[in-house]
C-alpha cells in the first residue's frame, strides 16, 4: 500500500511549486511551462529536496502527459489543417526534416549511437503547440495570416513528429530489421488513420444522441464518452507500441469537431491545470541540474540548441519565404518553442535507456532555453507586421 | 516503474464500469452510487476478473474519496447550519447517537471486539450528504421545511461523524489511556476548528485579492489555492492521525462562503466525475461477492442493515417527532443512506485491520441496501406532503 499521506504532502508541494513558478513566469511575460520546469528543479532532490523520486510520480507525470496530448487534440481542428493548405503543410515537413537531420547529423558527426542519434533528431523535430498558440493568443493575433500557417504548420509538425517518435521508438524497441521498421510504420500509420477517421466517423453519429442521452440522465455523458476513448486509446497505442500519448491525441482530436466541443474544452480545463502542471514541475525534478551545468553537458547543450533554433528557421523559413523575408523569419521563429513535446521524446529515450543522462538534460536545456528564447522574439516580431489573411485565400488555402 | 499501458487499461476499465453502472442506476432512478459499486462487483476478481488489485488503485481511490470529501464541503454551507437551527441539530445528534449505540451494543452482544464494535457504531452514524440532497434536488424540493431539516442535519451528522471517527481511529491507532484518548480528542478539535476559522477568515481575506490575481495572470488562482489547501489539508490531517478526508472536507467548507465559490463547484465538477465514480466502483472491486452472500455474513449483515435503519428512524424520527408524525417518518428515512461515508469509515477499519473482511462485506452491504432502499420511500413521502418553510422560521430557526 502506497504511503497516502506522504502522497498528499508530494502533490501539495508539486501542485503549488508549479503554480508559483508558472505565475511568476506569466506576470514576467515568459511562458508558464518554463517557471514550471524550473520550479520542479528548485525542490527536486539536487536542490531543495522538497521531494525526491516515487513510482506514485510517473503515474502522475502520465496521467498529466496523457490528457496534455487529450487537451492538444481537442484544440487541434482537423479543418485548419486543410485551410491554411499547402503553406502550413511544407513549412511543417520542413520543420521536421531540417531539424531531424540537424540532430542526427550533429550526434552522429559527434560520434554517438545512431539510435540515440534518431532520438535528438526526433526531439529536435517538435514544436509546441501549446506554447505557440498560446502566445498567439495572448497577443490577440490567431487570425493574422502569420499565426494561421504557424498554427496549421504546427499542428503538420505534431502528427509528422508523432509519426517519426513511432518509427524512432518501434527502432528502439526491435532490431533494425527493414521488415519490423515497415511493420512499425504500418501499424502507427493505421492506428493513426484508423483512431483518425473511424472515430471522427462515430463520434459524429453518437454525439447528438449522447447529448439527447446526458440531458435524460443529468449527467455529461460526451465528457464520459471523451474519457474513455482517451484512456481506452493510449492503453491501445501503448500496448502497439506506440506512445500512450500519440493514442490521447487522436482521441482528442476525434472531439474537436463536435457540436459539445467547446463545452467539453471547459470540462478540461480544471484537469489540464490539476494535473499538467504538476507533470512539467516532475520533468524539472528528474533533472539533475548540477549535471546540466557541467563541462559534460553544457557546451553539447548549447550546441544543440542552436542546431534546434537553425534548423527551425531555415527549414521553416525556407519553405515560407514566398511570403516574404519578414514573415519567414517570423514563422521560423514562431516554430521554435520545443516545450513539452521535446521533453516528451527526451523523457522516452531516458526511460527505454536509449538516452544518456547527459543527452536526456541537453534536451531538457534546449526545451527551456527555445521555449524561453521564442515568445519575446515572436512577439516583437508579430506586434509589428500583421497582414490580415484574405477570405480567399482563407477557403482556398 | 509502474506498467502504464496497464495503468491506463485498468483506468478505462474502472471508468467505463462506473459510468454504465450509474447511468443505468440514474435512469432507473436510483443512485448512480449504488450502479457504481454493484459495476466495481461486477468486473472485479471475483465475478469477471477484468482488474485485479493493485497499489495504483490505492491512489485512485484517495484521490476520489479526498475530491468527494472536498467538494461534499465546498457545498456545506456553515450558516446553513445556523439556518435550520435547533431541530436539524438535535436531528443530527440523535442520528449520530442512536445508530452508533445500536451498532456497537449490536456487536459487543455478539462478542465482537470493543475496536471493531465502535467502528461498526461509527460506520452506522454516517448520512450520506451527497445521496440524500441528491435525491431532493432531483425531486425539486429542497426548500421545503422537511428537506431543509434533513440537509441541515445530514450536515450536523457529516461533522459529528467526523469527529467520533476521528477519535475512534485515534483509539485505534495507540492504546485506550485515557490521556491518549483527550490528546487525541483535543488535537482532532483543535484541527477541525482552527482549519475551519483560521483557514474561513485567512479565505474571506485573500480570496478578493486572488480573483484580481487571477484577472492579471489569466489563470483560476482561486481553484489554484483551494486545491493546495485540500492537499495541504488532508496530507495534515493524516499526519496528526485524523483521515485525510477530514482535512479535505475543511478545506472545502472554509471555500463554501466566498463570492467565487459557484465557479469552484464548476471546475470541480468534471475532477469529480472523473475521480470519484472511480472511488466507488474500486469499493465494489474489493468486495468479495461470493463471501457476502456466505452465510457466515449474510445473516449478520442484514441485521446491521436493519439496525441502521431503525437507528436513523428511531432517533432521527423522535428528535423530529415536534414536526409532526409525517415528516418525522419522511425525515427518518432521509437520513437513512449511508453511501460513501459509511464505506470511507469501513475502508479505514479494513485498511488499520481493525475490522475483519466479513465486517467489511457486512457495513458495505449496509452501505448498498440503505442508499438503495431509501431514495425511492423519500421519493414516495415527499411528492405527497410538502409544507413551505415559513420565512419567519428560516430566520429565527
Amino acid at each position: 500500500m502506497p504511503d497516502i499521506g506522504r502522497m498528499l504532502f508530494d502533490l501539495f508541494i508539486l501542485f503549488t511549486a508549479g503554480r508559483i513558478g508558472g505565475a511568476v513566469f506569466v506576470l514576467l511575460r515568459q511562458p508558464a511551462v518554463v517557471g514550471e520546469i524550473l520550479a520542479g528543479l528548485l525542490i527536486g532532490p539536487h536542490i531543495l529536496g522538497l521531494v525526491g523520486d516515487s513510482p506514485i510520480h510517473e503515474v502522475f507525470a502520465q496521467l498529466g502527459v496523457v490528457f496534455l496530448l487529450f487537451i492538444v487534440g481537442l484544440e487541434t481542428q482537423p479543418r485548419s489543417l486543410l485551410r491554411v493548405g499547402r503553406q502550413s503543410a511544407s513549412v511543417g515537413i520542413a520543420g521536421v526534416i531540417v531539424p531531424f537531420l540537424g540532430g542526427m547529423l550533429l550526434m552522429r558527426g559527434l560520434g554517438r549511437p545512431l539510435l540515440e542519434s534518431l532520438f535528438v533528431g526526433t526531439a529536435l523535430t517538435a514544436t509546441s503547440v501549446g506554447i505557440t498558440a498560446r502566445v498567439m493568443a495572448d497577443l490577440g493575433v490567431l487570425h493574422t495570416r502569420t499565426a494561421q500557417v504557424i498554427i496549421g504548420a504546427a499542428i503538420f509538425d505534431d502528427i509528422l513528429g508523432m509519426l517519426v517518435l513511432a518509427v524512432v521508438s518501434g527502432l528502439a524497441a526491435g532490431t533494425l530489421s527493414a521488415a519490423q521498421i515497415s511493420l512499425l510504420a504500418g501499424e502507427s500509420i493505421a492506428f493513426c488513420l484508423l483512431a483518425f477517421y473511424l472515430g471522427r466517423h462515430a463520434v459524429r453519429q453518437f454525439s447528438p444522441r449522447l447529448s439527447l442521452f446526458a440531458e435524460a440522465s443529468g449527467r455529461d455523458a460526451v465528457f464520459a464518452v471523451a474519457m474513455m476513448l482517451c484512456f481506452a486509446f493510449s492503453a491501445l497505442a501503448e500496448s502497439i507500441g506506440l506512445a500512450a500519448i500519440i493514442g490521447a491525441f487522436f482521441a482528442g482530436i476525434i472531439f474537436a469537431e463536435i457540436p459539445d466541443a467547446p463545452r467539453l474544452r471547459r470540462s478540461m480545463q480544471p484537469i489540464y491545470e490539476l494535473l499538467v502542471p504538476i507533470f512539467f514541475v516532475l520533468t524539472g525534478v528528474r533533472v539533475d541540474l548540477h549535471r546540466l551545468l557541467t563541462p559534460d553537458v553544457l557546451p553539447l547543450g548549447l550546441l544543440i540548441t542552436l542546431v534546434a533554433i537553425l534548423g527551425k528557421l531555415i527549414g521553416c523559413g525556407a519553405a515560407a519565404l514566398p511570403l516574404g523575408r519578414k514573415e519567414a523569419l517570423t514563422i521560423g521563429i514562431g516554430m521554435a518553442p520545443r516545450g513539452e513535446v521535446g521533453i516528451v521524446v527526451a523523457l522516452i529515450g531516458l526511460s527505454r535507456g536509449i538516452m544518456s543522462n547527459d543527452i536526456y538534460a541537453q534536451i531538457i536545456l534546449m526545451s527551456v532555453l527555445t521555449s524561453l528564447f521564442a515568445p519575446p522574439i515572436l512577439r516583437m516580431l508579430l506586434v509589428r507586421q500583421q497582414p490580415p489573411i484574405a477570405d480567399d485565400e482563407r477557403e482556398s488555402a
